[in-house]
C-alpha cells in the first residue's frame, strides 16, 4: 500500500473475491518493482488517497467467474500490467493499454471499486480472459523470474525495439540502462541487430548490459555520449535509438544520437509535459515511434522464447526480498542499489 | 527574384556556365511555384538580401563539368528541390536531403557562391551527378506537367504516405489540400490505401482529390473533422493520417484523427517552433515520421509510373503563366486562386 511520498508499507486487505462474471482471483506467485513506481513513491504522481500498489505479477488461478472461458483454477498465468479485454478495436489491432474498457492495478473502475495492486498475495482480476495469459503447463520454478519480465519490462523493451524498427543488420543504441533499458538491449540483440550499444556508466548494469548481448559500452553522456556512439559507428549515429527512461535528457540524448533517417523508439513514460522538437526531428527525418507498451499483445511471440530458455531477461532482477520487506525493496530502487527488486509473497 | 515581402520581380541574372567540374547548366523546361515559396515571399523566413528564388523544375542539360558522368548535353532531367552529392552515406541510406554536401537552391554554397533559382531560363546545377535525374528519353511534351511534380509535391506527397507506412488495407486521412496534400492522395491511392479520406472545404481541391482517387471528402476541421472521420471508419481514427501543412492546428488535427497505434507521416515544413505533445503520443502510442522529404531518393521507383502513364499529378496545376508572370503566379496561389502554377520560361 502506498500512503504518501517515500511511505509503502506491508499492510491487510482484504481478501479478493469474485465480483464480476469475468474475474479471476489469481495466487501471486512472484511480482516485482517497476520504475514507474518509484514515480508514484516519489509523489511525482500523487493519487488522492492511500492505494494499493504494483502492476507486474505472475501466479496461479484460484477462482474464475462464471463467465471465464480460457482458464480455469490451478493454471499459471502472466499478468501484463494494464488490464484490457481483448475484443474491442483496439485491442484487436494490439493495442492493449488503449482498450475501450482499459483499467489500471490500483486504480479505480466506472463502478467506483478500487483495484488490488499486484505487489499483494491475492489479486482480483478484471477481464480475465482478455488480461491473463495461461502458460501451457506449469513452469519450472526456476524459470518464474524470467516468466515475471513478460508482466511489463522485456514486453517493453521489445516494444522499443519494434517501435525504432530494429532488424537484422541495424545498428542500435539503448539510452537508459534501467530494467527496461537492458531488456531493450536483449530484445534489439533478439532481433537481429549488427551492433547494440548501450549507454551506461554503472558496472553492475553494463555487466547486464552485455550479458544481454550489448557490443559496446558507452559510459560518457550528452554531446560526449552521441560522439562516442558516432566514432563507433564510422562516424554516423545510430540506425535505432531506444528511449527507455522518459524525461527531457533522455529524449535529448536520443535525438542527438540517431542518425538522419533513423527512428526513435521510445517506452519511458514522459514526466513532466515533454514535448518533441519537431523541426529538429523534421530537418532530420526522425521518426519517433512507441509509448505505453501493448505486453500483452506480445506474449504470443516473446512466451515461447522464454520457456525454451532462448531469452532470459531474469539478471535485472539482483535483489530479491519477501514481499513483506516491499518497503525495503523501493528504497533499494531508488538508492540505485538495485536495478529491479523481485517480491515473493 | 525575391525581393522583399510580397516583392517577387521577373529581372535578369547572369546566364550561368561551369564554375566546378561537378557542375552541369540546364535550360529549363518547366518550373512551378511552392507553398514554401510562398513563406519566403511573406517574409516568413527572410533571408538577408534578395535572392534568386524557386526549387522546382525539369529541364535539358546544356553543359556539363568534366566531372560529369552520368549525363550529357541534350539529356532531359528532374530537378529534386535539393542538391546532393548521390555519394555521402546519408545519401546511400536515401536520405539526400541530409547529404553531407547538401546545398538550396537560392542559397549560397561553402565557397559563397550564390546559387540560381529554379525560376528562371537557365540554371547551374552543382554535384549534378548525384543531384539531376535524367529519363530513359526525351519525353512527350504532354507529359512534362506530370514529370515536373515529380521535382517536389508528389515526392514529398508519396514520402508522408511511406513515412506514415500506408500499405494494402490501410485507412488514411490527409490534413491539408495544398498541391502536397493532394499528391499524398495520389500516393496513397498508389500504394494500396482501402481508404482515403481527404480534409478540404474547397470545391476545387476536393475534385481533385476525388480524382486522384480519395474514396471521402471531410470539409469540417477540428474536432469535428476528427468525428466526421470517425463516423466514416466504423467509429475508429485513421491508420495513417498525412500532415501536408506544417501549423501547429493541423498537426493537431492529425493527431485528433489518427487511430490509437496509428501513425502520422508529416512533411508539411514546421512554421515556428511547433512540438509534439509527447505525453499524449505515448499514452496513445501515436507514430509520427517524416520530413524533408528525400524525393530524389523515390526517383527510381515513381518515374517509370509517371512516364507510363499510370501516375500523373499534373491536375495540382490549374493554372499555368509564362515566366515573366512569376509576381502573378505568387499572388495567384497567395490568394487561394491557384492550387499550384506553372511556369513556362
Amino acid at each position: 500500500m502506498w500512503y504518501g511520498p517515500g511511505d509503502i508499507r506491508w499492510d491487510k486487505r482484504p481478501d479478493p473475491r469474485i465480483e464480476l462474471p469475468t474475474d479471476a482471483v489469481v495466487r501471486v506467485v512472484a511480482a516485482c518493482v517497476c520504475g514507474s513506481d518509484l514515480w508514484t513513491w516519489r509523489g511525482a504522481r500523487p493519487p488522492a488517497d492511500p492505494h494499493p500498489i504494483g502492476h507486474e505479477m505472475v501466479g496461479v488461478v484460484e477462482e474464475v467467474g462464471a463467465g471465464v472461458t480460457t482458464m480455469s483454477a490451478g493454471d499459471f498465468v502472466i499478468t501484463p500490467f494494464s488490464i484490457s479485454d481483448g475484443t474491442c478495436p483496439h485491442c484487436r489491432q494490439g493495442i492493449t493499454t488503449s482498450c475501450s474498457q482499459v483499467q489500471w492495478w490500483g486504480g479505480t473502475d466506472r463502478d467506483g471499486r478500487t483495484l488490488d495492486g499486484c505487489q499483494g498475495q491475492y489479486v482480483r482480476v478484471p477481464l480475465a480472459d482478455g488480461t491473463l495469459y495461461p502458460t501451457p503447463a506449469l513452469p519450472d520454478p526456476a524459470q518464474i523470474p524470467a516468466l515475471l519480465t513478460l508482466s511489463d519490462v522485456l514486453g517493453t523493451g521489445h516494444h522499443a525495439a519494434v517501435a525504432a524498427g530494429v532488424g537484422p543488420g541495424t545498428t542500435v543504441a539503448v539510452v537508459g540502462d534501467g530494467a527496461v533499458g537492458l531488456c531493450a538491449v536483449l530484445a534489439a540483440v533478439r532481433l537481429g541487430a549488427e551492433r547494440v550499444i548501450a549507454f551506461s556508466s554503472h558496472t553492475d548494469r553494463q555487466l547486464v548490459a552485455t550479458g544481454f548481448g550489448a557490443s559496446d559500452v558507452v559510459s560518457e553522456r550528452g554531446d560526449d555520449g552521441a560522439a562516442a556512439v558516432r566514432d563507433l559507428l564510422a562516424g554516423q549515429g545510430a540506425d535505432c535509438v531506444l528511449e527507455c527512461v522518459g524525461t527531457k535528457v533522455s529524449m535529448t540524448q536520443a535525438l542527438a544520437t540517431v542518425r538522419p533517417g533513423g527512428r526513435i523508439g521510445y517506452v519511458g513514460a514522459p514526466v513532466g509535459g515533454a514535448e518533441l522538437p519537431l523541426g529538429k526531428m523534421f530537418s532530420n527525418n526522425i521518426r519517433v515511434g512507441g509509448g505505453l507498451a501493448p505486453v500483452r499483445a506480445y506474449l504470443d511471440e516473446l512466451l515461447p522464447d522464454v520457456l525454451a530458455g532462448r531469452l532470459d531477461a531474469s539478471a535485472v532482477f539482483d535483489l530479491e526480498l519477501p514481499l513483506e520487506k516491499v518497503a525495503e525493496a523501493y528504497a533499494a530502487m531508488d538508492g540505485r542499489r538495485s536495478i529491479k527488486t523481485l517480491l515473493w509473497p
